[in-house]
């Protein structure tokens, strides 16, 4: 199309004003592109040569500038020059009887088309990310949810799902013009069965609500986060959030017991059991668990919360090296395992980024700087003896030489603050400039090797920065530079992914894949098992209108 | 087509003399009768008020006779009188070019064909189920198993997987001709990692072989059953299996990290990640745990194995009601948290069966009959401490008038007696007669009031037999009855699948549906959700030849 009536194409959108056309006629542009495998110059010089029609070029060229200009929403690009993606063209735009609908069907407070609330919603935590929807919904009922996912489906209008927005992959907000399914509404606590501690709750409580909630009955969530002030049940459930309580009660896939889930077409799935053993079936709960919301619609949650025990006690120690981490984990889970709640750690580059960016931050063994840090938490039921033990652990760590200082809390506060260095990190790396972000699992043995093999390859140019779960084999690293520069990031991708590949790691242990990693799933799974993961998409969702472009790779998940 | 030309086919098929033609006439009477819902001594007087006709009405009765005499796969009652299951006509029937392929294929010793063998591998453990297999497969690898299925699935062959047959709901053995594949020759341990504790074996490792393997590493295996010396690994996760160790260490689908599997198509799926976190894509693993190897063949398991903690304490105590037994697990949670690792009870009605059938068992508590015990274990890093903890516990629920007697396993024998009453009930119901099980889930608080009730509707014509693991709402409720009745059925089904439904239980806790409760799974799941159920058994197994006639009501896993 482009080459056979470009010119009088571009000559007629040159005259028209609207920004849709604009658009269209850069998307096919590009779609022609993409197709043939021509890159921008390539197809240029190309056309030159052939047409030796400059007026062609230089209107085809318009039309990328202007549509640029325009902030055209019709073909984004992240980092990294190979993923380009393309609006799925199946999907229809909105429109005014769309919004008169939601009015109708939500009232009209719950239909929001505020420019300030959209920006807000339309951009992630990290302002990586940055869609254009024009419409966030509202909904206070599953029956909502049905229903607009219901007509969403009838019309092909994407549509993303969205709680508290704290994702770090770019799966909470729009690519382009999805509307924005806000859960933030749905936020009941239903039920806690005070007997098995089993909570039945609203997609859109906030985690901290919930754990407070739970404080007052004596019991706790079984997972905490650093984004627990904002970050929601049901997108913790979506993204399978693993935290900081992992090595102690295990994954979402252990401690969801039920949950309640709309389809794409509105189907209401209710698997809302409260049930601690349930073999009746396939146990399909746990597809919306961590699909990142490309299935189905999490609105109700039912989750076995562990009874609050009495004594908590927290340790900050310092290792010389990496390899004495490790020991010391092994030895933590073999004398300490039936208390041990965390075992988290950070290392020298960390903890310099805590302290010069982190108001009030201070380190609890300043006497001198050492490698590496570790967090160990106890969670029991005896008070002296648990500390006791832990102090027995320690004292035999460090006439062992695994530890080379450390103390032990005294108080809440002083657990708090030492809480606040290693949950700090996130924030640090914020204030100090760009950061690429890489949340890895790779066996512990290894770990630390690849944060030694990136600090060769960026060499002065950025700064390496890794902490994370050590408990539970999580490497949070993070790639600090003054600004984003994409020279940085070919030093980093796919090395990165390609080296957690070989040594059979995952590229995504707690994020997700959301849009960051959607095309790199193939690092960590095989082409068998991502065609199956896409035969399912394409069962439940068969419009693809469920959080687009996001979890598979786009020729997995848009059919059209 | 019974009712217009019955009585010319019922000629005809007299004077024929092949098995398949008599089955054939019996399954469109049993087809008509099933469809139209009546009941076989209805239709026969319905015929009779409406032909008068006795010679169609004997020659019909008489197809039923013989077909049944010839012991006719085409149709199979068990117990209840509503469970008519037909053979998919769709299916293939073994012929001796398939023999030969499967011979060429694995090598002659791998393909079974021993009357003796076929028996056993076609008889449940509780010969309750009996199929009629013809052939047994023994692949060595996933690669033999992936061929077996392209081959079946390409002939439309059903097959049923079998590991230990050592289920209760008649799930791992045939229910027609399906071709047995036992996985007892993949039974190699491929990994164990000394660190994380995380064990990778082939399906066919029988549980028992893992524990002690995994005990000269210093490690347990999170699941145990009684039936450990048999069952195996796959078969475990296949199923989902639940048993003493859960209420510690949670379900398979937190403890499993990574499987492989073989689709119906013969598909490799390599899921057998070894991390305890992965969020890239769906988390597929979780369909085939628990699907009763209706969705794919598990060949290989990735598992956590939790360290072996040294001290291990058991205590078998008496209480004099349900409540008491329930206020002591709350207790128990709450004050034992860190080291509980099992709390189980018996009611003494299974006390009295255990003492009378089982040789050498006897009552640790022996000074009076108590009407229920219980059973806790602590597994913990501390001897002296882990006991005195559980002692004080004890001493103060004694006190507080939670139990009436209690003892301490003094030594690793007196704990496997302590062990052998509670796991010995099984055997000593099926050593006592005929016996009706139901494996429950149901809230704590009202678990014992349907044993209650049933009691009263038995009467004197059954025992009512309960146990179970109360640390999770897990119930097991046993009808115990001289020999097999329709009329003590008729007494115990539907009432019991009714009132667990009503009262939000589950039909199933840890058994699985298999062929016994495959029509039952609306008792526990809605419709909506057994639809998708059926979807994904289509998506993966459109011929529907895994496993056939379990797990889903026969209208969702049979599509011809």
């Amino acid at each position: 199309m482009v080459e056979g009536g470009a010119l009088g194409q571009v000559n007629r959108l040159r005259e028209a004003s609207g920004e849709i056309e604009w658009s269209e006629a850069a998307l096919e542009l590009t779609r022609h592109m993409s197709k043939t495998n021509i890159r921008l110059s390539d197809y240029f010089s190309t056309q030159l040569h052939t047409h030796r029609n400059y007026s062609l070029i230089i209107d085809q060229i318009s039309v990328l500038i202007i549509s640029s200009l325009l902030q055209c929403n019709f073909r984004r690009c992240f980092g990294s020059a190979a993923t380009v993606i393309e609006r799925n063209t199946s999907f229809s735009t909105l429109n005014s009887d769309d919004v008169s609908y939601f009015k109708e069907l939500l009232g009209e407070k719950s239909v929001v088309e505020d420019e300030d609330v959209l920006l807000t919603a339309n951009t992630d935590w990290m302002r990586k990310y940055k869609g254009s929807s024009k419409l966030l919904l509202q909904p206070k009922t599953t029956h909502e949810v049905s229903q607009i996912l219901k007509y969403c489906n009838s019309r092909c209008l994407p549509v993303v799902p969205q709680g508290g927005n704290t994702g770090l992959v770019g799966g909470s907000v729009p690519v382009f013009d999805e509307v924005i399914i806000n859960m933030g509404s749905m936020n009941n606590i239903i039920s806690l069965d005070k007997v098995s501690g089993i909570l039945v709750c609203e997609a859109g409580c906030i985690l901290e609500n919930l754990i407070s909630f739970l404080d007052n009955h004596g019991f706790i969530m079984p997972l905490d986060l650093g984004a627990k002030g904002s970050c929601q049940i049901g997108g913790n459930v979506s993204t399978n959030a693993g935290g900081l309580r992992l090595v102690r009660y295990g994954s979402l896939h252990g401690t969801v017991l039920g949950l309640e889930a709309v389809l794409a077409n509105g189907d209401v799935i209710d698997m809302l059991g409260t049930l601690r053993k349930d073999n009746t079936g396939y146990d399909l709960k746990h597809l919306f668990i961590g699909s990142e919301g490309s299935l189905g619609i999490v609105t109700k949650v039912s989750i076995l919360t562990p009874p609050k025990l009495s004594s908590v006690n927290l340790a900050f120690l310092a290792c010389e090296d990496y390899f004495s981490c490790q020991k010391l984990l092994v030895e933590a889970k073999r004398r300490l395992g039936d208390i041990l709640s965390a075992f988290e750690f950070l290392d020298n580059q960390s903890m310099d980024l805590v302290l010069n960016h982190l108001e009030g931050a201070r380190n609890p063994l300043p006497s001198s700087m050492h490698n590496f840090y570790v967090l160990i938490e106890t969670t029991g039921s005896d008070e002296s003896y648990d500390k006791e033990k832990l102090e027995a652990f320690l004292l035999s760590s460090m006439e062992g030489g695994l530890i080379s200082d450390g103390v032990l809390a005294q108080d809440i506060n002083q657990a708090s603050s030492f809480w606040r260095i290693r949950e700090g990190v996130p924030e640090a790396l914020m204030k100090a400039g760009a950061v690429y972000k890489y949340d890895l699992s790779i066996p512990v043995e290894k770990m630390y090797d690849l944060v030694d093999e990136m600090r060769i390859r960026m060499g002065q140019t950025a700064k390496v920065i890794a902490y994370g779960h050590l408990g539970d084999s999580n490497l949070h690293l993070n790639i600090s530079a003054p600004q984003y520069d994409d020279k940085i990031l070919a030093q980093i991708e796919p090395y990165v992914y390609e080296w957690t590949s070989e040594h059979k790691g995952s590229i995504s242990a707690e994020h997700g894949l959301g849009l960051m990693k959607a095309n790199k799933i193939f690092y960590s799974k095989s082409p068998e098992t991502v065609q199956v993961m896409g035969s399912i998409k394409k069962l439940l969702d068969p419009n693809g209108i469920l959080n687009p472009y996001k979890v598979l790779p786009q020729s997995l998940s848009s059919y059209h």
